[in-house]
């Protein structure tokens, strides 16, 4: 039997699980993502995947982190300011007419300058922390959009935000770029990194000698997308630089993800571990059920 | 009556001109661009823009620039290597079933080392030196693909591409950044041009600022998609520095384009002049005229 549900609502995904404490029991997931939703299509979305998991005699508590928390989401969570701790305590109520779950949302971080945001990944980090107490260090989250988050005495202190995977989505499956990358060769990144690493304000003129080098030396389809990967994750490594110099860094993603940037940091000698970006989220939505109100009444609409 | 036909021919358009020696007689241009035909499609849309010119008592010639002269195109027109002419003596000749027509292709140029293409930009910068004989300097042309074309004595030198505009359109109509930019403030394009030629390394960082900028200090739309533009475009020009520095410049485009980047080499302090595309265009075709076969039969198929 579940006693509450977690849910990370991105902008192009939902993923839900039914836990008991901390305990998975049931997990689905759809693409009923952020992005593609009116505010009343939310809670349709939401029991689409779990309304066989709710018990009908009580109100189930959802946690929720991520874009659903935005402006243009289920409810805004209004952004905490960072320096603080990346859990703050109040979680915002979204609307509900079922009246089998109530709806809790892990407000997001911003700072002030330099301008940034993040949603989501500030649960990453909660749960990191509670998993490694007292740890100081950066994380570093690669996705759509990494974030380097500078962690000392338990509270975010700063952040960075990078367009590095949204810019290699783009390059590779909607440029010109398109036609000479495929597949990957590890070769390639390392070549790639070192010269984005090297000559970071060299990167726009790289990228087109990835097309020129395919249609002139036949260059092979995987070192070339590796090669784009490492072009522009080498760039992001020499424009994180004050964040990772120094430190120790924890690299949160999925194995595909977080490989290439473990990779990377180790040629720079930088310590660094990896760790499962979903078992975190799970970690940070656990921790977040601290501040579930404890009148578990159904938010008003 | 016109006596030869001019055409530019790039990947996503096709433009037109009947010609009476030098003097434009008709124009007509389509979305019929190299990436959207297959071989067999190529005269069918050149005749559906040009048949009511073509008279029928003999065969027009027809010298046409761009991807159409690429592997995927109507014709492959080998390229030329640099250091040469911008125009080699060398037209490739398109297979037609049309008897009142023969369509010869200037050939592109590349570059061994730094790996680098151009098809289109070479007439370009033919039709320039045709004006201004004897002029040494660097050669800018912007567009999807920026080029920086160095020439002396009347060859292209060597060159180098940035793949500027194209990321450019990518993020202001694909990215998250398509939410925060519409319009222009050229003060918008001053203060990301400052930044991204001050500080290149940084650029995939500050991309995401713009975003954020957005939520947290409502940025302007029309300021944030300049400042986008001003940020790559000095990204460009700092990787571009070996070619522009201490040099004159002479940039190649539609106004729209080559004002951005007239106005940033101007903050620079370098000496630069504007030139319009589509004039140098036709003098660049009107100059590869000289290398017609003599004998104007069509091509075998």
């Amino acid at each position: 039997m579940i006693d509450w549900i977690a849910a990370d609502w991105g902008t192009s995904h939902l993923r839900v699980w039914g836990m008991a404490s901390d305990t998975v029991v049931h997990a689905a997931e759809s693409g009923q993502g952020m992005s593609r939703l009116t505010r009343a299509e939310f809670e349709p979305a939401l029991l689409a995947l779990t309304s066989d998991w709710l018990p009908e005699d009580r109100i189930t508590p959802v946690v929720a982190c991520g874009m659903l928390g935005s402006q243009q989401g289920w409810v805004e969570a209004p952004y905490t300011t960072v320096p603080c701790v990346p859990l703050g305590n109040t979680l915002a109520c979204a609307p509900t007419r079922d009246l089998r779950l109530s709806v809790h949302v892990v407000p997001g971080l911003k700072q002030l300058s330099p301008a940034d945001v993040m949603r989501g990944e500030e649960t990453q980090v909660a749960g990191f922390l509670a998993r490694n107490p007292g740890w100081d260090g950066v994380i570093c989250l690669p996705g759509t959009h990494s974030k380097w988050v500078h962690v000392s005495a338990g509270e975010v202190v700063s952040f960075q935000t990078f367009m590095t995977g949204e810019i290699f989505a783009l390059l590779s499956e909607h440029s010109i770029l398109r036609h000479s990358v495929s597949g990957w060769d590890e070769q390639g990144f390392v070549h790639g990194f070192d010269q984005g690493m090297e000559r970071p304000e060299r990167l726009l003129a790289r990228l087109f000698s990835i097309r020129a080098e395919t249609l002139l030396q036949g260059q092979d389809a995987a070192f070339a997308r590796a090669r784009l990967s490492g072009l522009l994750i080498g760039a992001e490594l020499a424009a994180s630089k004050p964040y990772w110099l120094g430190q120790r860094v924890a690299v949160i993603g999925a194995q595909t993800i977080a490989h290439p940037y473990a990779t990377a940091l180790a040629r720079l000698s930088v310590p660094v571990g990896t760790y499962d970006a979903t078992e975190l989220t799970l970690a940070g939505l656990f921790a977040a059920r601290a501040f579930l109100p404890q009148d578990q009444t159904p938010c008003a609409h």
